[in-house]
């Protein structure tokens, strides 16, 4: 019946009547989020994990940076696997010393050194700065870029990173980004996001470029 | 046989063998990478989506910004909807006037302004400045945030922003966020991530905190 009356509405109608459903609908909506944010109420330092094989994992820590940096909280980068080339995100933030640390520790892919051992003394290097910043309650958000891939070669003990991160001061936040986050790692999360790759440039013949993917 | 010989073999050579497999894999790696690298030449102003459930499709948007100004490229940013509240990115990139426009559109979320026709006009107003920059050669790169949304609610036609995508200048990058994206815009877009989420902090109580939502 109501499809029938709705037919014979007029144009002017049926956007009213649109206009109408769509209140009605974020009313109801806007009643179940609230619902949802006043049982949402504590704060507390996160572990944020970005992971998959899909585009957006360290840029996403990176606008978490930012967004940190504009709310005047002081933040922390340390790279454990990029480095080779110097990226526009270290360029950009290098300018801002007093407001972002931002250390590059690896020297490349795995597949570019080829050489587990120094591959190790540099994660190994890489995470006794991180055990400083993770040990100062100064210290608000730290952005531990492909610390998963560290991870997953066995290049740093899931364990002992695990410690560290637990011990932290309890309003720090650490966003850990890389493919093949550890289920050991996952388990101790407070949010975990995984990038699934649905198409990519390269496949179709593109080259990594500026301001996308470095 | 090989798995008899690596038992009988003390730690340093246990790990030697590891090292050994480890830089031959890398080896085999970086052929195969090399030779698609080799095969993606091509340079062209790509769109890039970012959509899904999970947390990081605005903050990886946000991220390829700085990645942009890092590289001396001129970015846009334009907000469909968020914009109730300001935001850390906001904040922060707003102290860069000339090296990136900042315009915030939207009113707030669809349940909180349950005005459709509302959110129309503004969304049709941040359209016809998104025009402007899709027609304009000095910009680099666009961040459309949350321009999914607007689509999705049939708040703008997609063939209409299609066009005008399409239309405009050949080196220029468009990322495009937010939940549900269209297949037809998917079918037209470069590289597309599918944000999906594994566990949320507000699931376990967390309310929304800075530097890390906003």
């Amino acid at each position: 019946m109501r499809q029938e009356s709705d037919n014979v509405d007029n144009s002017n109608h049926d956007q009213a009547g649109i206009n109408e459903r769509h209140r009605n609908r974020m009313v109801k909506a806007k009643q179940i989020i609230d619902a949802k944010i006043e049982q949402a109420q504590r704060k507390a330092g996160l572990i944020v994990i970005t992971t998959g094989n899909g585009k957006g994992k360290s840029s996403s820590g990176f606008g978490m940076v930012i967004r940190a940096m504009g709310n005047g909280m002081k933040a922390v980068v340390v790279q454990f696997i990029k480095g080779a080339m110097s990226t526009g995100e270290e360029k950009f933030l290098q300018r801002f010393p007093n407001e972002v640390s931002f250390h590059v520790m690896g020297e490349g892919y795995t597949w570019e050194t080829q050489n587990r051992e120094r591959d190790i003394e540099k994660a190994e290097a890489a995470w006794k700065i991180c055990q400083q910043y993770l040990s100062d309650p100064t210290v608000d958000l730290i952005l531990l870029d492909e610390l998963n891939i560290a991870l997953k070669y066995h290049y740093l003990d899931v364990n002992n990173v695990i410690a560290d991160l637990q011990a932290r001061p309890a309003m720090q936040h650490v966003i850990i980004t890389g493919r093949g986050a550890l289920p050991e790692l996952i388990a101790i999360a407070d949010t975990v996001t995984e990038m699934q790759e649905v198409k990519h440039a390269f496949q179709n013949g593109i080259v990594a470029q500026a301001g996308i993917e470095w």
